[in-house]
């Protein structure tokens, strides 16, 4: 039996858009932030039995859940050309599809529980890639602190992988997560990110753009500059959402706390305030500040509409907590 | 003595940045409707004095205001080789500068009363010329039902004049306007539009698909296509909106009302009700649907955070109320 544990991340520089979707290669490269708070924690064992057996968050999982999970474990299969069934229980600490990046935590420690459990002998880096393949944002998710999923050239995906930046004792940044809404989204990413590529006439400038913001941000997360990776979040995080809500039919993910909130950091943003902010496919708002300022922040952003409020320091990656043979 | 009214107008396709900022001439064409309910009323005479003498909403202008207004009526002293100084006194019966087009009614009506008093013998067209150089949209504002601005070509403006598709008796519509905040906006439009021309990335694709979105209103308009006009109007708006919000520094003109009344309306379009939306450069919403449907959809949008609802039919051009020699 194998457990382990890996944390979301939230993009600073977004992906939005594929190269190709059945390698999940991504249009553009990104940058995220991986949180310590949040978690996914997962256990993988062999059984004897026929099939593979989910459990998800502490329910058996339903049949479209264990055909996701089990195309997955078979390229750990076809790997280690194993025949063995596993048994596997996933259970997340955080609203699980509501643009809290369930998928990139949960796909980040099944690929480390898998591969330790099939006796795969591979590296991080390596992990990269077969973790994209059950979820792009869990390649980056692997990492602590700051990591780049690079987007690659090969058709065939092999310079696709993600990497460490820096680690998470870097630059201590505080992430406040603003949850505004529990309830699932109505269109996944993956159906989204389709159509948008497709419809948006803003999609192609989306893609075009993303080589300066990267490039921006990397000096930025280097020389710890705080207002460069402010101006660089916010503008991928509006290009993104302007691209989701030209889309064919629209994709508006903000809901009106998500919109309230915004607002006040605006205004804050104004006062001078170190602060800047990231949403996802969901209405949740990421909130960036400096520890110092976090009290301060959560005081001015404390309104009705949020349901809750969770404070993150940058996490680790993923890491095996129990290994029994 | 010469009187005039005239009405707001609302664009279905947006006008946003301009390809000549000293004449005026705008990067996009653009298609509004005018609304009847609201208006700018504008006296002018001729007076026995060094200066021109304005009062705005009942009041003696500023010295800005008053520049504006001198510089615009040159123009007509100009044409006319007069050199007679006035007085204007011009009112509007809604909030100015908030994003419901004040400048548009304002610039119609004191274009027609200013080319009567001097003589001028132009017609529309002519007129949306010089309307132009006040304020783009006060171009659109002469005519009565649905109008287009075209961009032209040519360096000079000459083929840059607004006119009527079809008068307000063609196609019966509402238009419920939801005044979320009465505030004046921080940033004018004039100044917004140059900078989004210069740094927001979705700026030319925005210019580059406004050609496509004017054909298919024009189609909409002209076989009462409503759902053809909700979708291009829509679609239209948040490319707008996308370009103001990635623009350096961003603009971001609506507040959380706003988006109260965006989600709201999503809703009430996944329930089939004929109903669309559009925004300009302000946080009120301009909502459109038939006249059956009218009450209905105030009772569902009819939140606390609206501060008032004007409800308009389409509106009348540009008219001389008053004539006095």
């Amino acid at each position: 039996m194998i457990k382990t544990i890996a944390h979301p991340n939230i993009a600073l520089v977004k992906y939005w858009g594929k190269r190709n979707a059945e390698l999940n290669l991504p249009a553009v490269g990104s940058i995220s932030v991986t949180l310590d708070k949040l978690k996914s924690e997962t256990e993988i064992s062999f059984i004897d039995a026929n099939e593979d057996i989910v459990y998800f968050n502490g329910e058996i999982a339903t049949v479209k859940e264990t055909i996701k999970f089990t195309n997955f474990i078979n390229l750990f299969r076809n790997i280690s050309r194993s025949n063995n069934f596993v048994k596997i229980n996933t259970v997340n600490n955080f609203p699980t599809s509501a643009g809290l990046a369930s998928s990139a935590s949960g796909f980040a420690a099944l690929t480390l529980a898998a591969s330790t459990l099939f006796g795969l002998e591979k590296n991080f880096q390596e992990l990269s890639q077969l973790a994209r393949l059950g979820s792009g944002s869990a390649s980056r998710s692997l990492f602590g602190g700051f990591a780049e999923w690079h987007k690659g050239k090969k058709d065939n995906g092999s310079d696709c992988f993600a990497e460490q930046i820096a680690d998470e004792n870097h630059f201590k940044l505080k992430v406040i997560v603003a949850v505004t809404s529990r309830e699932k989204k109505k269109i996944s990413s993956r159906n989204g990110m389709v159509n948008s590529a497709m419809t948006s006439p803003y999609y192609h400038q989306f893609v075009n753009t993303s080589e300066h913001d990267l490039a921006k941000m990397r000096e930025a997360i280097i020389e710890k500059d705080f207002e460069l990776m402010a101006k660089v979040t916010m503008q991928s995080t509006i290009k993104m959402h302007s691209v989701m809500m030209t889309t064919n039919p629209p994709l508006f993910y903000w809901n009106q706390s998500t919109y309230a909130i915004i607002e006040t950091l605006h205004q804050l943003i104004e006062e001078k305030y170190p602060v800047f902010y990231t949403i996802d496919a969901g209405p949740q708002v990421k909130i960036f500040t400096i520890p110092s300022y976090e009290e301060e922040i959560i005081k001015r952003i404390n309104i009705n509409q949020i349901e809750e409020i969770i404070v993150c320091n940058l996490g680790k990656g993923a890491e095996i907590i129990k290994e029994l043979h």
